[in-house]
């Protein structure tokens, strides 16, 4: 459970680190604050924020442990809600978190039950270069989302990689296990591309609502955005219908190899049971049975049994089965 | 069958309980009132309804068993029919009944067939308040519309754990009920879904024709609503989606194992048979069998028994079937 | 082959009934005609209408067999072309007829090759009331729409009602009856779905149309009109994505079915070949077979196969075949 | 190759029948004009167009074998390129071959490679009426696209009668052609409904872009074929879902049959298998067998397997697998 | 590694070829310049682009390996990301690669990691020419665009060939490659459609953008690019529908098959099984089984094989099974 504070000096030059008590610094005063909080305890969060009165409903969706991603602009401040790739997110399991912003072109506070990269990426970036980014309380908010966004582009395409193995694979070694991955890839992909429309739609937003000036944003910053998850969706959309494909594809080998061990079954069963028949008619203890005095009726059988199969194969081959 | 009252001054504080008889005490004076009328019968809930001149097509329509929600602006007052889960509505089962809302800012009429967990709660919370809600009828309306909200909610992270649980189970004891849970989780939710997408238009009608002041409502209040019917329906869909690919995911599995007990069966097949022709061949009684006499055909056919079996297990494996 | 008409004076009271000689009189006074013309010959259809100056592609569309819903506004009249069910329509077999309106506020001519329910049933109630509905032609117009949509409702919720006992039905006996039924409603929602969105779009031009006058409909009549085609519309496709769930559900129940009878045929043939080649190789008749002497042997071969049995059914259990 | 042409005089009566030497007279005089070029060599082609001064994109495309359907209006002249059913296209195959048009209220151009039925239909109506339509060059154009979209209609009613036979037979001669009936529709009907999707967006166009008055069409002639159209995709779509329910159904009966066919199986190998191993137990030839020797073993073991058999019926009986 | 670029005088006229050297003339003088980049090392393109300031953000993506196709305009120039058919994608590959464009009314920017056939086939016919075509900048940019998509249209007909000859051969020798191949232009399709897309949608951007004079295109070659683009896309959603079709009709056809195949299993069984057992039963070695010694119940066990065969056979075909 961490709160943790930054405070910058009008010209953006970071002057103070600390936690809650450079709060009241920031309040009455022109200065700049990054106020970030990871996993507090509800009442410590809520005397924290007090007095930045977020509206209630908002901050209560922050708490969620889960909340579609949205954008809700207030008189005083923008809330954002988005979805990062957890620390342990990967290919198998894109498990997220959420991580929520309240910002203006003074403060920005970050809110998030586990720990958050893209917070710590540019928290780490700040602490050193002793000031924040040139484009203020905007350019900062910018650089968050980027660092949630590109995070997730490389785990696409290892995905977009397991997907052309596999379609190679399916051919020879389809185990059970390649259809496990491929239906957890088709539940994980729909969860993460409900998640990446959402949050394209946010930036949509925050593009046609950027007007009233609460939080100053480069457009060409936000085009690159907007692209960005677009183009997860977009990926996401496409390898869940690749999945189903695979997943359809699979059915279909499946199907035909089904056919082609039937019929082998059938040959061997069309040739060796009529043959057994016979073979037991000949052991049957009939008294008066005249064949089995006759000399050469063995060898006669014999040829039978061995011309029945050579025909029965060259039948089959003629009717394609084989 | 229950009617009952609840009259409020000019104030906003509750004045008097009881059933009908507040009516007449409301139409004449600037008193707030909530009539709510349970399974009434139709002679009773006319007479109650008479001096409120409800539009005959919107109350046939509040009346019926089943109708999909709607919002319908009249000249004094608006109309309401939403879906709300009944008291045993539950992860199986997503049993809905209509409840239906006539408003204006100065007085609100609750109609249903079965009880209703809203307005019970509200009704309670507004005998102990002994006062309206601050923001009066809007205010009172959205609140019975979040206590509709609110409970599907649960629900449905319920199917999608139950889901997850599934979409791990299918490998192992994948058996009929398995089968039969998906097939009804999918009627279910594509029922569900129906409903939840014409109530996320009515929140929608609402906020698009707020102006004309008949109700007022909150804009944050409304959002947040929109975003819980959105956010339902757009869950509905993704478990319904994700169950559909479980069924399919079911049937490659299915088809997948299909091949593989096929391979075995035509193994064993292919093995034991012809040597069972083998056995009973040297088990016809035809006088004149040569091998018969030989002192160790008996164990050349058995060495080329094994022999034959031990190839036919090699070549299966080889060919990668086993 | 039958042509009606009704004449009403100024005040819509009914003065005449008859047939094609009230139109001449209708023609040169401000009076109200309904002309309802059933299954005419072309010839005599034509004599009747050649006064109204209808659009002859209009009236060729009226008079095809199967046209689509469409509505059409002409410079001193509409034209609306509906589905309407016919008699002998049932949950089986959705079978539709057309049924043809040109009207305006002054008269109303309704064409149709099959008796229409819902054209003789306000024919019906005009006769008995003796005059025309308070509303004029717009209503009357009004009620004929909703004749047709009110018989479709009830035939709706019998197809879902069937359709949740199929999906209690399919685990036990899915006969090939049940899929037939399943496939047979597939093709007739869909069907009904595309007339339904047809016929709620032509409700739609009719709404945004509305104001230049030509035919005078209540706005509130027409939102209830709209909700109802709108509502089974949707109803029809909810009803066509869950026959397809049920045909894939059929399909996913088939495949694991499946699955279980080829293990049980794999079991019994992996345990009993193999014993009945045992059986024949002691059965065979070499004359020096050292076993056969032993005088236990017998009865080791049946312990044999006891044990082989046991164990191969152990063996199916612990993996979880049985 | 054909080129011909048709000279109206400023009445537009037929004035002239001819070839290419027609042309000189149309461009120094106010005459309209109806060329008409079938499957020309391209330098021949090129002179006879050469004072149209055609947009060289708008002719290749003309020229080129396949072209989806398209509308350009040019400074002078509309340019449309529509897909016409060819004289051999039925019900099997929708082959159709591109009609380009270049034409505004003076001139019309047609021009294709095969054949067109809608062209020849007109010049024949035209050379016997001896003058344009009173529409003039409009309602020509309009015209020739009836001329397509009516030779369409008929085939499509062909298509549906012919998928309700196949809806009633799939269930009992199910026969490999069948199946191929449906691929090839499924084919056919997804390439038609995207040249009539193409076609009806001609036509929008044409609406859309009409007031410059290039080409002068009839409002309601318009209208009529854009339903037309429209009614052909929607039609196309529909029985493109219809075949696809139907290859779904065929899946779901040859599943279900599958496992009537398994159950069969299984039970004649469940209840001969162990009897033909009890046989062949006691065709063994042991010497000491007690059982060979009581006298009534053999009738028991008969009594063993007649009571084996009825057993194993009624056991499945009871299942429900018969 | 090359870096390359053309000089042209203010009349257009080719005056210089050359490298990085003819930069410097360019930007102090009112001449026109292509600059075409191919895999170059990142400090010498920097170097390069240096005097261009292109947008930092833009610059990266057309460094990247793959981004989707985009359009934006910056104050003095226009960025177009484009993809390009790789000189060794072919009908089994779609193999494509990044083409960037940085234009405006004076000079020309692309950049390429593998060699483009657009650009070379346009930088040839310049060199020829020796002078920019008539329409500068802007239509050289629409020459690249259309070297780009004339590639694509041959590809795809040439699949639309082959899924028509797999739709006539899946019914006889459906192999695994069959499918292989099937499953392969389903991802290819997919992924072609996706970027088809992107691209159709940066043309309409430019058509819709067109006003504000950077870069003057011809609308017609705008709309001509726009409906190829348009065309590709649609084609490819076409022939991935008709894939998925011969898929999904692929599963239908081998369902229909095995169905055979394990009719004809059963009846060899249910035949040859039970006539095993009855020969099996006359070879028991019972010292007393009556049968045995009457002298015709061996011929008398023949004949109730042969009519029990006969029977079976029959009793099948009229159940319509073979
Ligand atoms: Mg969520
Ligand atoms: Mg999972
Ligand atoms: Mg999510
Ligand atoms: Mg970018
Ligand atoms: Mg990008
Ligand atoms: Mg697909
Ligand atoms: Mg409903
Ligand atoms: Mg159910
Ligand atoms: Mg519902
Ligand atoms: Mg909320
Ligand atoms: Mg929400
Ligand atoms: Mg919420
Ligand atoms: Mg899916
Ligand atoms: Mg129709
Ligand atoms: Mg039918
Ligand atoms: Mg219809
Ligand atoms: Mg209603
Ligand atoms: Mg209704
Ligand atoms: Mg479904
Ligand atoms: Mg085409
Ligand atoms: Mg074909
Ligand atoms: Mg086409
Ligand atoms: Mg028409
Ligand atoms: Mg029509
Ligand atoms: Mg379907
Ligand atoms: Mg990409
Ligand atoms: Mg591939
Ligand atoms: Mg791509
Ligand atoms: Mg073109
Ligand atoms: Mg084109
Ligand atoms: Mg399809």
């Amino acid at each position: 459970m961490t709160v943790r504070a930054l405070l910058f000096n009008a010209q953006g030059e970071l002057v103070q680190q600390g936690q809650e008590e450079l709060l009241a610094h920031y309040h009455d005063s022109d200065h700049f604050l990054w106020l970030d909080i990871c996993g507090a305890e509800s009442q410590r969060e809520l005397n924290a924020l007090a007095k930045f009165e977020l509206n209630p409903l908002a901050h209560r969706d922050a708490q969620r442990h889960r909340h579609p991603p949205k954008y809700e602009a207030f008189d005083d401040h923008v809330f954002l809600l988005m979805h990062e790739l957890t620390k342990l997110g990967d290919q198998e399991n894109f498990s997220r978190h959420q991580l929520a912003i309240f910002s203006n072109n003074s403060h920005i506070i970050t809110r998030h039950d586990l720990a958050s990269e893209a917070v710590d990426k540019y928290w780490q970036q700040i602490t050193t270069d002793k000031k924040l980014p040139r484009g203020g309380m905007g350019q900062l908010c910018y650089q968050l989302l980027r660092g949630i966004v590109d995070r997730y582009l490389p785990l696409m395409f290892e995905v977009e990689q397991r997907l052309s193995e596999i379609e190679d694979e399916i051919f020879n070694a389809s185990t059970d296990d390649l259809l496990g991955e491929l239906i957890n890839y088709g539940s994980q992909l729909k969860k993460a591309r409900r998640s990446f429309v959402y949050q394209k739609e946010v930036i949509e937003e925050i593009m046609n609502s950027h007007e009233h000036q609460l939080l100053a944003f480069d457009e060409h910053e936000l085009i690159d955005l907007f692209e960005h998850f677009e183009r997860l969706a977009s990926l996401a959309n496409l390898y869940q219908e690749l999945t189903n494909d695979l997943i359809n594809g699979f059915i279909s080998i499946s199907a035909h190899r089904a056919n082609h061990i039937m019929k082998l079954l059938t040959i061997v069963t069309a040739i060796f049971l009529p043959l057994t028949l016979v073979a037991g008619i000949y052991g049957m203890n009939f008294q008066h049975m005249p064949e089995l005095s006759w000399h050469y009726s063995y060898f006669f059988v014999l040829g039978f049994m061995v011309s029945f199969t050579i025909f029965g194969i060259a039948f089959v081959k003629r009717k394609g089965w084989l």
